[in-house]
């Protein structure tokens, strides 16, 4: 009986502020043999997004925290090369959230087979995966349609990117803010973003003013991935009745200590707006919907997949840290080998 | 020809911080003589509301600021003394903006005429009024319903003591927080608060642990009249998918520079709440309604109208300036001689 090594990445303590390599360890491990029912995946590809920082703290959050000293999970897309269940064969592309390691053993009812005829198969974990069905679902829940003016901060990550894309084959105006001038032009040239502006380049120019200046009308949504002063500066651009998808708060997850909230807030009553939190757990009964609206698009070549990619398991931490520094354009993805 | 002399009181400076009797001033003037179409009204109670602060600062808001060296406007219910419109007669009780003056002259369609059978005239300023208009609006605008844990700050005042009641008749659990141990004995008594504390009694107990005392497993809903360290509480005590109706802001209407925003925004994403800004003009469209429902709890005294008199328009702005120290309980009247 032949034993599969393989190796995973371990949380081995809760960062305070901005994770360093030394909160991870690299492991080795030697998998159990395969039992009936069970298959054997080779991760292909593994997702690291800025959520996971908060399933490194301690506390308990909307998904359980990363336990010390185990291998951190995550979506991953991977191929099975052994299987003693008869719902999959070798060869098949499944998804699971058996991330951040490179072969693991799993139940089918625990994945999501995908089909190999769209690639790369990475797409799945960002324009037709958990992020490009964060962005879709954002749009939904607040209703977004066809002459809506939206704002949306970190436009050029996974999410972001996906939502300004989506909302313009909505027929909406789109406007951007991102953290370089590369990935403004990507908002422009590659996902047909109206308006996008490198918040980091004018630091006498206030995100407040180039919002300002991107929509003098003012915005009806705003679409969430930053917080503070993006969210401020929409609170203050938000028309009446205008709405927020409070989806990401990317500015504020390494904060060692609380961060204080918009001084604006009050906006919210005077102008009457509406803000809903989004997690994409809650929308998974809607996946069919979403796979065949927005695989459409991808398969259509309506949708762009963009992605920043990393290559070996020993990357990931780095990937994943890089997140905070904005290095990724799209979705930043760990190719494993 | 004879002239009516009135008095009324007139904003001649924009207030910093929290207002003083030198940013009023009490005028006399002379009435014109009353044309054909309209009429003379006495008014009997005016209205002092939180949210007139807001009108006296320069900046637009969601109603125009009010101008300096004029009258200042708000409720006031009075009674037609001169009639020469058909609609209304000398004795009919009417409602109008025409607030902060003893008399003044208005067409019909300035007016609503409301019954004199309910007494005092006074509870059209108050619970069948606009500010218990609000409360109503509020618990409609989230969709309150039986079962719910509802947390209410600013609750022995004008809006905040009718939502709890309102609440409580939809089967409601309510909690409510007030800054005395006179108000948590109102609402625990008169308006049938399950649990209501004085956050102000216990500075080493932070409204966050009161509240938690009082929810031990969360509440539902949030009807937000204050803002600041409640809404943070509350942000902490939702439990997911809850609601915030974001109301009033108390706390801050006199801040000289912009207060932060709660530490803990992003409770809004982790807990995918939902938070509706509310102003009662809005809901002008649904005002039968609203008379039909809570002039009928009214009317079956299921609904306390519980309200704080001060008599003479000389003690306007005392009585206006007092809602910043808390000196009401219920809605706070203006009677007038």
């Amino acid at each position: 009986m032949s034993y599969i090594t393989s190796r995973e990445i371990r949380l081995i303590s809760h960062p305070n502020g901005i994770p360093t390599s030394a909160n991870f360890t690299l492991a080795q491990t030697e998998l159990e043999p395969l039992q009936d029912g069970q298959v054997l995946v080779h991760n292909l590809y593994m997702s690291v997004d800025p959520y996971m920082r908060g399933r490194m703290n301690g506390g308990k959050s909307y998904v359980p925290p990363f336990e010390l000293g185990q291998p951190m999970t995550g979506g991953a897309v991977g191929a099975v090369v052994e299987s003693r269940a008869n719902q999959l064969k070798p060869g098949d592309a499944v998804t699971s959230s058996y991330g951040w390691r490179e072969y693991f053993i799993a139940k089918p009812q625990e994945l999501h087979p995908v089909s190999r005829d769209l690639q790369p198969l990475s797409v799945y974990l960002g324009a037709l995966g958990m992020t490009g069905m964060t962005a879709w679902a954002g749009l939904n829940l607040v209703e977004v349609k066809a002459g809506d003016v939206i704002f949306i901060s970190g436009a050029a990550g996974a999410v972001g990117s996906v939502a300004g894309q989506l909302a313009k084959l909505r027929g909406c105006k789109v406007i951007g803010s991102a953290g370089s001038l590369e990935k403004v032009k990507f908002l422009r040239e590659e996902c047909g973003f109206d308006i996008a502006f490198d918040y980091k380049s004018s630091p006498v120019f206030p995100v407040i003013e180039q919002l300002n200046l991107a929509a003098p009308n003012g915005i009806d949504v705003y679409f969430d991935n930053v917080g503070g002063e993006m969210l401020e500066a929409a609170l203050s651009a938000l028309r009446v009745h205008g709405r927020i998808i409070a989806c990401g708060g990317i500015s504020g997850y390494n904060a060692e200590i609380p961060q204080p909230g918009p001084t604006n807030l009050f906006n919210m009553t005077t102008k009457r707006l509406t803000m809903k939190g989004l997690i994409v757990g809650d929308w998974l009964g809607h996946q069919g919907e979403f796979e065949q609206e927005v695989g459409g698009y991808f398969r259509a070549g309506k949708l762009k997949h963009k992605e920043t990619v990393v290559t070996g398991i020993d990357k990931a931490v780095g990937a994943f840290i890089g997140l905070f520094e904005g290095n990724n354009i799209g979705k930043m993805i760990v190719k494993l080998n």
